[in-house]
């Protein structure tokens, strides 16, 4: 890999070309040599097997046919919210009377959970009132008294730990192109939260304030909405935050402002504002005034009815879930199933709030990175540069993982521009069959949770989803797709 | 000017340095010819005695540290919108039983006004009931039976054609550095308005319907918030705003939805809600929600303000405010008092709305000009690429226009960050020195009028001051300042 270019020579210092692994690229820069580096990894993740299934897979086009379908699926879902469920087990039945929890990420163990996504089921057992101490409810958890489920087999997503239980109320969403509904809860606000893990009296009364007068609150706007046009579409929302700097992940600043307009005024109507009690549609619009990420959520279950109309084309080598628990990240993939190709997460670097360091670290967790799947979050970082004031690096990184994200997606969204890139559309389509091509981990804008319950938020970055779950992936679209 | 470089001689095709003016160029690249070009122009406009006292001038501390006062004031200004003036004559006695009306730009006699001025005036006078038919309130404004004044003079400004008549509500902003008050209109959103000079039914019942509905709204929801907190801060939002790609002049979409979210929490306190009509809230929000550019009015008042606490600092060569009235434009400097500076307005250039054309617009017009002395709007296009979609030019012409008028400017505000321009601060302080020893005429983001009253806006774009604005300030200058 080494060459000595003719008047490197005879000044005595190496001009060295290096493909690859950069570990010896310092010596040379040391010591004064030229240095040109070529940034080339082996395909296949450099498996000889993997390799040869996928030159077979890029050269399939019943594979490019159904990756085609299930992105124009994508760009042409339309994600409304149409209505707020005042009970999670009046949506699923599964719920009621049991012990049945979601959580976010694909399934995760008691033994095996971080602090957070432990300190949030607490809280939840004590929000039931299946325990009266955090003690108790531990042992309950402990001994096997409560079962746990993913939020993505119900239609659902939840942030961070992403706990659902049977009293919360629900954000319901309507894919409208393919009639699927999805779910979420509502947004905490900053500080402590039952998301980031805290169970303390303050988080449940919040979570009780949320069934009593939020969301009641919630479900009058959004039916005023749908009755005049059927609901709030929340894909126009994240189109226009876009060019707002937002990426509907780690920044929702304008998306929220753009929310709660429509909301306002839906609930300034005469006869919605004299069927709620006085005081709770100021209280609601100033939680959400000053709740900078209350969007979050929307954007969240918006992107699960759109990923979920994208899963299940035969075939298909695209990404239509990505969700962490603390503990592991998984994938599902649209040609295969429900099945998680899972990996140990990774931590997410950024920045961190003061008192806090990289080794408070939890590894990335939340069901969040399904705004990626749909071509937001670190799809379209491009479109908010104001975000790495909040997850560091710097304006031209933010452009770069957006072009990054497009070598790895299958096509670009019309619908969804990218100021910053002159309009080109954001990133579209993850296809497992790309990842392994180029090496690229896709990367993901995100919150960073204290290891330990119940601290909460102490930083925001980014971090990259593991090749493994590519890899693992991959293995099963060779094994049920190739063959 | 020419130099022909040995390889190119060789070849026989001539290779070209050209300084300055571009009009031979053409010709040597259609000939094959090589050409770099300088952007060159001489300073101080090509006169030699102004170019004389021009290097005088930037070498003179005086007028430096006067600049640095200025740009510290304006860097300091506290823009807070404390409350509504319900009729423009309970704030100007002037107002009050005479026939005075105010309008936007240096002063205009009604002979030379463009047809939207005129339209507007006419508008004015019926809406004041002072003429019966459009007719009437022609032949009186010909006959000069109706005073005008322009809206700086009396510490406000009005966007477009700035029409201030005796009943019609105020936005009152109170700078609480220094204590001075600033005043404009209300936007009445986008179609036929009385700012282009439509003055039909339809516009007169809008005007009235804010003096019945939509100001007593604003009012008190403002003064809920300023009970609470002194004032709705006007450049927080401005500069939140430049985040969330506004440059709070020709692109107001975040700005407007970040007021309006301060504004419907406050009116949706209960003790607001009370007081005021069934239905008035939610026709007030409806309004501001489907208005985009609701907050362009809040921007320039807030601009007023910061450049009237700038103004009358002796020596300072910093422009204070610069307005055109659809014939001419005018220039304020801040050591130079009130007087105007004026030469004719140039015509905008950019996209046109299907079925307009250049031919169709009318010359630059509005007091919003005052958001490019405060640092926004050409300043700030950096912040604002969506803007590129109205008003033409890409991207990169966006961040050139920041850059350059960086060039003209005395400094950078620091606490206006241009996200694509890696959070530099937006250039502040325009310094008539500047634009004369660069020759860059400064560049702002501007609606397009049609040149007949009442079509209404017909396209956005952008326009640049004419340098003989700033040679007349110059001549000022070198007069009051130099001597």
């Amino acid at each position: 890999m080494m060459n000595s270019a003719p008047n490197n020579l005879l000044a005595g210092a190496p001009a060295v070309l290096n493909v690859g692994i950069d570990a010896f690229n310092a010596s040379v820069t040391q010591h004064g040599g030229t240095l040109v580096n070529v940034d080339w990894r082996p395909p296949g993740n450099a498996q000889p097997l993997l390799a040869w299934n996928l030159a077979r897979a890029l050269a399939d086009e019943r594979i490019d046919a159904a990756n085609a379908e299930a992105t124009q699926r994508i760009i042409g879902a339309r994600p409304l919210w149409e209505d707020i469920a005042l009970r999670a087990d009046g949506v699923w039945p599964e719920l009621r009377g049991t012990r049945l929890v979601l959580h976010a990420g694909p399934p995760v163990a008691w033994q095996a959970m971080c602090g957070p996504m432990r300190g949030a089921l607490v809280g939840a057992v004590l929000y039931e009132g299946w325990a009266q101490t955090p003690e108790q409810a531990t042992q309950m958890l402990a001994r096997g008294e409560v079962e746990f489920a993913q939020c993505h087999d119900f239609g659902a997503v939840g942030p961070m730990t992403g706990i659902i239980s049977a009293s919360m109320p629900l954000i319901q969403v309507r894919e409208a192109t393919r009639g699927r509904r999805a779910y979420t809860n509502l947004n905490e606000g900053i500080g402590r939260c039952l998301r980031f893990g805290a169970n303390g009296p303050d988080v449940l009364q919040r979570l009780k304030w949320f069934e009593n007068v939020l969301a009641p609150v919630l479900k009058a706007g959004v039916r005023e909405v749908f009755e005049a046009t059927g609901g709030m579409d929340l894909k126009a929302i994240q189109a226009q935050a876009l060019l707002m700097g937002d990426e509907v992940h780690s920044r929702n600043a304008a998306s929220t402002s753009l929310l709660f307009m429509q909301l306002a005024v839906a609930l300034a109507a005469p006869r919605v504002r004299e069927a709620l009690p006085a005081g709770h549609v100021h209280q609601a619009l100033e939680f959400i005034a000053r709740s900078s990420q209350f969007f979050l959520n929307y954007s969240m279950v918006s992107c699960k009815a759109i990923m979920d109309s994208a899963h299940g084309v035969p075939h298909s080598t695209v990404v239509t879930a990505t969700a962490r628990n603390g503990t592991e990240t998984g994938l599902r993939v649209s040609g295969l199933g429900p099945q998680w190709f899972t990996a140990p997460s990774d931590f997410p670097q950024g920045l961190f709030f003061p008192g806090f360091t990289q080794a408070d670290a939890c590894p990335d967790i939340g069901d969040s990175a399904i705004t990626e799947t749909a071509g937001f979050g670190g799809c379209s970082f491009a479109a908010s540069p104001a975000l790495t004031l909040l997850a560091g690096g710097s304006v031209s990184d933010a452009l770069r993982y957006s072009r990054e994200m497009h070598e790895v997606c299958v096509t670009r969204n019309p619908g969804l521009s990218l100021p910053a890139l002159d309009f080109a559309g954001a990133p579209c389509g993850i296809d497992v069959r790309k990842v392994l091509d180029t090496g690229i981990r896709p990367v993901m804008t995100t919150g960073i949770a204290h290891r330990e319950a119940g601290i909460g938020q102490i930083g925001a970055g980014i971090v990259r989803v593991p090749m493994a779950c590519y890899v693992r992936a991959f293995e099963a679209v060779a094994a049920q797709i190739l063959r």
